[in-house]
């Protein structure tokens, strides 16, 4: 998300103050993670290479300075964005053992590397550590918005696992999955950086708004790049959706829209394109061709395209500011970005 | 627990309030977990078969009218019964999933059932829902202490991780282990029940010290139930010590104990009885007898009896009550139990 804010030209000096926001949120997160065990201070060095973006604590920056630019950002800020961060990371440390993910960002996975086993309980460690970490605010909200986001990330997981391999998945399913999967942290990160930087409740949600139709839009993004991208670009195991069942928003629409013989063709591909099908990846790759045919990869990107303008109109009461213009570039670069 | 209470002829009146304090905690824990999402509602349902002696919510309630018996239970005493729970619930759905058990409390893993995503985001949902539940209390020290538990908690289980398959693995580190892994949070049962019961500084920390040797002595009798319990009266799958190359005290004083031949022949028995090898039932049943024989389950009943005398005399300050009759009749009640 730096080299986001750096690619989009947004202005020197907001570059600067969240570089060095950004500075606080890794010490505070490293420092939270150290440990005098040697076997589990191996694990958490891993953790740091899958530390890519931060778009968490970029977005809790953006959003304290957003809504009061002359007040600099707090060590509450930086502590709710290593928060932020570290529930995140655990996510993806489960993902990629239930996804049984090689790589992720151009490093080996730790499930890879380690095993599943010490991959489970890293993953355990941090979510314990993110609200260790919560708890030691003076302010609870900030814990029960944390608490509460990330019940509802498992709810959004749960619910994915149990429509994996529904080739009739509809696209009322896919958004309440997006929206607690994906958006539901993006949105808590943006809501405490307003509220913790004095925002009124009305503020506050907007920048929850602004969060939530972000996240829906990246996720809409990660489906689109997961059938298009290169995995060198891209850093991690791409086609994993298929593999593993999951209807995406591109292929959704496609099955909706393509009828008779192209549907009972697509349907098979579908199914020969899932894991251990020997002839899976040519099926993944005849699919992709027909998901682009039926203009559905685009009917993804017009959606992803929508909710940005929807995420940026939701801040348009908020006084212009770098950080404003910052909030608004980000939403142009999560549709716009090719990793 | 429970029934340890009754079995154990704690006072009726004892029995009963602590009774009627299970019966809170369990309510708040299943409000907690409610679910509009049915996929979410059927995995958490299995949950409510896992609950079984309910021992930390006991601790918790015991240790609160330990330090005041003159004073009713609070709400927060319950909610943090709850918490405890929850957390421990998470680590065995996840441990299942490590160990791949069949059985648990005489039912189907949530793993064998639902598969092992399911239950490692199952297990993800519990420890957010502690905390998220753990927030919602006005002071945020039970919070801290908890989230400080279930860190060390993680931190243990990688640190048996990294020490499975290890036979040369002493008595310090397995203890280490056992310390984190088992201990830390009964523990902290103990000590939240007794602060927020309001007992000084120094009454918590002796019954954090009561719930701490009776947490290593409650592992120790685990490892002695692995090797010599009889599956339908446990109630959850056996021998997986050995299959999983966890290395149990037993096992520990056998290896240190047994000389020259014989010492190769439990290494080598040690080596078939773990998981694929094609004759490893038939491994695991004469290292058990071979670790019989060196007198090394007496050894681990005696320090487990050690330890449940330790955890009494921290205790022994404490004003006689019905409740501190249950504690030290709960520590007894760890090294009898079968089950």
């Amino acid at each position: 998300m730096q080299q986001i804010l750096h690619t989009i030209g947004a202005g020197d000096d907001l570059t600067e103050v969240i570089s060095a926001f950004l500075g606080r949120v890794s010490s505070i997160f490293d420092a939270q993670l150290e440990s005098d065990l040697a076997p589990v201070a191996v694990l958490v060095k891993h953790v740091e290479a899958y530390r890519g973006k931060m778009l968490r604590p970029t977005l809790v920056g953006l959003c304290g300075l957003a809504v009061n630019p002359s007040v600099e950002l707090t060590r509450e800020h930086a502590v709710i964005g290593a928060v932020c961060e570290m529930v995140h990371m655990a996510t993806l440390v489960h993902d990629d053992v239930l996804d049984e993910a090689e790589t992720r960002r151009k490093g080996l996975t730790v499930n890879r590397l380690r095993g599943n086993e010490p991959a489970v309980i890293l993953g355990d460690l941090l979510i314990a550590a993110s609200y260790h970490l919560c708890s030691q605010l003076q302010d609870q909200r900030a814990a029960l918005a944390v608490g509460h986001a990330s019940m509802v990330m498992c709810q959004g997981e749960l619910l994915q696992l149990h429509h994996r391999d529904d080739f009739s998945l509809d696209e009322k399913t896919y958004f309440a999955i997006v929206e607690r999967k994906t958006a539901a942290l993006i949105s808590t990160a943006c809501e405490l950086g307003a509220s913790r930087g004095g925002a009124s409740n009305e503020i506050a949600g907007r920048l929850a708004g602004y969060g939530r139709k972000l996240g829906i839009a990246f996720q809409i993004q990660d489906d689109v790049l997961d059938l298009t991208g290169e995995e060198e670009v891209v850093g991690k195991t791409l086609g994993k959706d298929l593999e593993k069942g999951k209807l995406t928003l591109p292929l959704i629409h496609h099955l909706t829209n393509v009828t008779g013989k192209d549907r009972g063709r697509s349907l098979l591909l579908l199914e020969e394109a899932c894991e251990g099908h020997e002839r899976s990846s040519d099926a993944a790759a005849t699919l992709r061709r027909a998901v682009v045919e039926t203009g559905s990869l685009d009917y993804a990107r017009s959606v992803a395209l929508r909710l940005v303008s929807e995420a940026k109109s939701e801040i348009a009461s908020i006084e212009q500011s770098a950080a404003k213009s910052g909030l608004l570039a980000a939403a142009d670069a999560v549709v716009n970005r090719s990793l």
